[in-house]
């Protein structure tokens, strides 16, 4: 059955990792072993992680002034973890939308947090560039993609202040200076692996600046001291993980995974924009190409209820947009194919044909 | 290839298991998408959550008055999510192993901790049930079986204070009257699931009792409203453990497993308190029936390498002792086959034979 898997995340992973992931929970690597059963300080496990640490330093051309690690939490325990570590006194933040208002809500019970903008009052549909940071601030955190609507930072603020990027559902899917970050947190289950870690790219200079008393399991620098296994790490998302990351070299790298994300996105948002049924309410230089979110340009029930059986009938799922939103998104993350884009293009053309 | 898995954890699962969570890798549920790829908020998932909740609080008896939460971080970050909701000035600990010293490092962060009774100075090797737990402690914390060494607690204190329990190692493996904890928590890696999970098991009524600004992901509270669905669990590990916890139903449950494991562990010490080759080193009443560790009796490194060579031979892994410790250790989890054991025993036996 051809399932066409438009979900925001956990979301389509390439058919070959799963199929390579599935193989090892019955028998690892022809040891007669479940992955799920081997020690997570075992010799085997060990060089999974060292692979995988190596193929994403390679892939984002980092060198050895980060650190690599895979933690649990999702990017919410982030939201704390980052100014647990790096927040002395006060920290600016971009309000560009849900995730990142929540990442301000967690910043705020360590000390004084600076929105520079918020794009709250236009419903997160733009993301301002004329913002200035100043160079009191222990940190600048921002968010490169916005899940929900579907926006998408283009460019980054050059500035001596560290620069913290939460990259949860853009990760991995264009090529970009990383160094200008000085850290990095990803949950995996957009573009890396399965649910339950996360990868946090820190540049290991920035901590340690000031003494304060911190949870062990929230303190970067005893996880970057145990390589990343303090305690039981997530070992088949790790895992999984580091077969993604070899899919993604046998594709080309970060500028091919670019150039083929950008031409879904491109073919989606000139039908929506054509549609004479569909609308974008995103800012076109804002538009994410990850997630594209679209409504119907008037709200009709009778209508809304045709294009879902459509979808259900064709094996479109994942399209409904986000429970505060409604409308549609489609996620199309790196692992989904150009067909489904495509497919998708077809039944928006028909149903536009059908009703408009 | 038969292998003998003696791994500590990550640590032997049932082959049903596994293999229905192979299956889901590929093709979860005939959707045509993997359980990787599903959303966590879809009906499909809401519907694993509830089942899992409502097989934990089947099997161990637990009544509404209990949450049942699928958080990340392993016990590591509940030695501090413990403190964070329940430390208000002072708290009472057993200090009987490793892991019970790290959550008591932890817990100091947070206010007085009451350490009542340490087996440090006798290498952990017994627990006291001579303590006594001071009226005014927020609440007492103990871990009920102590992986490295090999100890387990037989019996827990009939107090008024809340009583918190690190059940890491153990939990599924016996019949308690669970109702006797306020809080029960156990990473997954040994009789639930994959790593990267961790069950939390709380007394509602013990929660919100004094007023303090815990980050979000640390709060059991915020769980508890969310379902455990604030962020994007480990849903893999999550669907992992409803098999697991539908296998010890089908197995007749807690009483039954009880049982098979006595039985195992007796069979286990018996032989190493024949054996003239090897010893085991815990007071008799805290024999571990999950961990149990074995020593040469005399130090010899020839005999050492020799034993080793034949394990490997033998395909019996994960037999090492902890790092800190070195000798052996077989843990014995639900799962481990009954075979296992005796052929371990077989193979002591022999080794016995040929150079006692």
């Amino acid at each position: 059955m051809k399932v066409h898997n438009f979900n925001a995340g956990p979301s389509v992973l390439p058919k070959e990792v799963l199929k390579k992931s599935a193989q090892s929970v019955i028998n690892f690597n022809d040891s007669g072993l479940s992955l799920l059963e081997i020690s997570h300080r075992s010799i085997d496990f060990l060089e999974i992680i060292e692979k995988t640490t190596l193929l994403v330093k390679r892939i984002m051309n980092l060198n050895d002034d980060y650190a690599i690690l895979f933690l649990q939490g999702g990017a919410t325990l982030q939201f704390s973890m980052v100014p647990y570590n790096l927040m002395n006194q006060k920290a600016a933040y971009l309000d560009t939308g849900f995730w990142a208002h929540n990442a301000i809500k967690e910043a705020k019970k360590f000390g004084e947090v600076i929105v520079l903008f918020s794009g709250k009052n236009k419903n997160y549909t733009y993301i301002s560039k004329n913002y200035h940071i100043p160079c009191d601030m222990d940190y600048f955190h921002c968010t490169s993609n916005n899940t929900i609507i579907g926006t998408q930072m283009k460019i980054f603020p050059q500035t001596s202040t560290p620069v913290v990027c939460d990259m949860s559902s853009d990760i991995l899917s264009r090529k970009l200076d990383f160094s200008q970050f000085s850290l990095i947190y990803a949950s995996a289950q957009k573009n890396i692996s399965s649910a339950g870690m996360t990868i946090v790219i820190v540049k290991k200079d920035i901590l340690g600046k000031f003494k304060k008393t911190i949870p062990s399991y929230m303190d970067y620098k005893i996880h970057i001291q145990n390589n990343s296994i303090l305690n039981t790490p997530n070992v088949f998302s790790i895992y999984t993980s580091m077969l993604t990351l070899e899919w993604i070299e046998n594709q080309g790298g970060l500028s091919i995974l670019e150039e083929q994300n950008q031409y879904k996105a491109k073919l989606l948002y000139d039908e929506i924009d054509k549609n004479h049924l569909f609308e974008n309410k995103i800012h076109k230089e804002n538009r994410s190409n990850m997630n594209v979110s679209f409504f119907l340009k008037e709200k009709n029930l009778e209508l809304e209820k045709e294009f879902n059986k459509i979808c259900k009938k064709e094996n479109i799922v994942g399209l409904d947009g986000h429970r505060y939103l409604g409308g549609y998104r489609a996620s199309i993350y790196n692992a989904l194919p150009l067909e489904s884009v495509q497919f998708l293009i077809e039944i928006m053309k028909k149903f536009e044909k059908k009703f408009s």
